[in-house]
């Protein structure tokens, strides 16, 4: 499927740091940058931009921050064509914490938040225009949001200066039918706005939405290289590429860092498709309590923590 | 989504026997027996009718067989609502192989060909329903059948008295847009007879294809427990029965036979989604150099394993 103005954003430290505080050597976020650019990604994403108030050091790493000198530890000035990206979640980050484009090796801050926050949301996406940064805004958690509430958010968007606005299925719990759904309502509510789409893989839907939202018309398309990422994981990258056999992508590379460095994390972090993260996006529910059943030590039991969850006793 | 007519196929220790010659323990089998009964699945593919001129007992298990004793020694009578079916493979049963259906625990006979074999299969399927079996043709690997040989073939079952007729994804190289394609053509060829579907998760889209085809028309869903089945295997039997919320369907039988029994496979069966049947799928080729591979010393060697595959070195 070749379409022209395709890019494809891996967001593997950023999402899979959701798994383990982004606690990732040097050496791992080197060879995923490295792999990244070979293999002619168009973004990567980094990780967060958080406050240090919002967030202690001691407990998560580098990449929930996003430093110039972190940055810089990495990827120098960056002078190549994979732009870098880091997103800022609404209320953990202060407007001052953002240093203008001239001082940063960022390129583009995508600004995540629920619906009640829009408001918020359009105001630091002006800001991190502003400072000179490509932005986003990404809707999280839409499966959960009343078709009111969403029109008068896009209705936001709409009227904003923000140019690219995601489709996010924060909980996994979307398919074919629904995802059509919700991106022909964001292509029709946002003329000349780009559409971008982050799909989760409790369902084994991830790659399948993802394609979907291309077919839709999305051009932005997050992956994670294995699909590392929170819970159930992402769209992978390396079948992302597989699929699109777009000339400007190469898959050696990323199945190097793959082996390298992503593969044998698996014995240790247990991302990706299990029973309870079907669970949790069967029933449209955040990942977070079958994140704690997989790190509990009941974590095979998957008929208990079913009728917990069935039983509200884990909902909260 | 409620469809009334649908029927879920379970295929786990037909498909998920290609991993293991069929190897598998009685308390397995009855195991998987028992929950397909108590979820109410309708179909339980339970192995393949095999001769014995064509496969050495001492190699493969029961399952290669399915014999009425060992059957009969895990299902009595089957007086249950669960159906239970055999795929036939042309070449491999000579039809003096088949009980007639009042010998029988057996319901259904599936008969498996390639396209060059559909006359023979069609006579097979005639020869099973005269012996008083349900029937179906799943044609395999129709991903590399050429348009002109696809219509004849569909010509000649359009003509037989054959009632049910599946698209087999055997590389697992479909999408959501090829499946489409495909079981509309099945659909207009075919009217009045029953339209199966099956799957393989290569490209991760096991699940969407499924989903895909019942949105089609197709009313025959095969799946497997934990998507047990050849190579990156199948859409996963809880995965189909948790989106379909169908109230005949109940999902903690499916959950309590997975941790009992198919979980704890992983650690000696390598099922499901790995590079190298990416890679296959990606390339749209059987799968039998990945499972290769991936029973070799180089199995996370998935850069070599590329690089071979893309010189040929390894194609047949």
């Amino acid at each position: 499927m070749f379409i022209k103005d395709i890019k494809v954003m891996d967001c593997t430290v950023r999402d899979g740091g959701l798994m383990n505080n982004w606690q990732f050597s040097d050496e791992f976020v080197r060879g995923v940058y490295a792999a990244c650019l070979e293999a002619g990604i168009d973004y990567m994403e980094i990780g967060y931009l958080s406050s240090e108030k919002a967030f202690d050091p001691a407990v998560v790493g580098p990449w929930k921050f996003c430093k110039q000198k972190d940055l810089q530890r990495i990827v120098g000035k960056n002078e190549t064509p994979l732009k870098l990206s880091a997103m800022a979640d609404i209320g953990r980050i202060d407007h001052d914490d953002i240093p203008p484009k001239s001082e940063s090796v960022l390129d583009m801050i995508r600004v995540a938040c629920y619906v009640h926050q829009m408001d918020k949301a359009i105001d630091l996406a002006h800001h991190c225009m502003d400072k000179g940064y490509e932005v986003s805004i990404n809707l999280m958690a839409i499966s959960k949001v009343n078709e009111v509430e969403q029109d008068e958010a896009l209705c936001d968007v709409g009227q904003s200066r923000v140019p690219i606005f995601y489709a996010v299925d924060s909980f996994g719990s979307m398919y074919v039918e629904s995802i059509q759904h919700l991106v022909r309502k964001y292509m029709k509510a946002l003329p000349g706005k780009k559409i971008g789409i982050h799909a989760h893989n409790n369902m084994q839907l991830a790659v399948s939405n993802t394609i979907t939202g291309l077919i839709e018309g999305c051009t932005m398309l997050d992956a994670t290289l294995l699909g590392l990422g929170r819970g159930a994981g992402n769209c992978p990258t390396e079948v992302l590429i597989a699929f699109l056999k777009n000339p400007k992508y190469r898959l050696l590379p990323l199945f190097q860092v793959i082996q390298d460095h992503i593969y044998p994390m698996q014995k240790t972090i247990h991302w990706g498709y299990h029973i309870p993260y079907l669970v949790t996006g069967a029933l449209n529910e955040h990942p977070r309590k079958a994140m704690d059943w997989m790190e509990s030590e009941q974590k095979d039991d998957f008929v208990t923590f079913m009728r917990k969850m069935h039983d509200n006793e884990l909902l909260e």
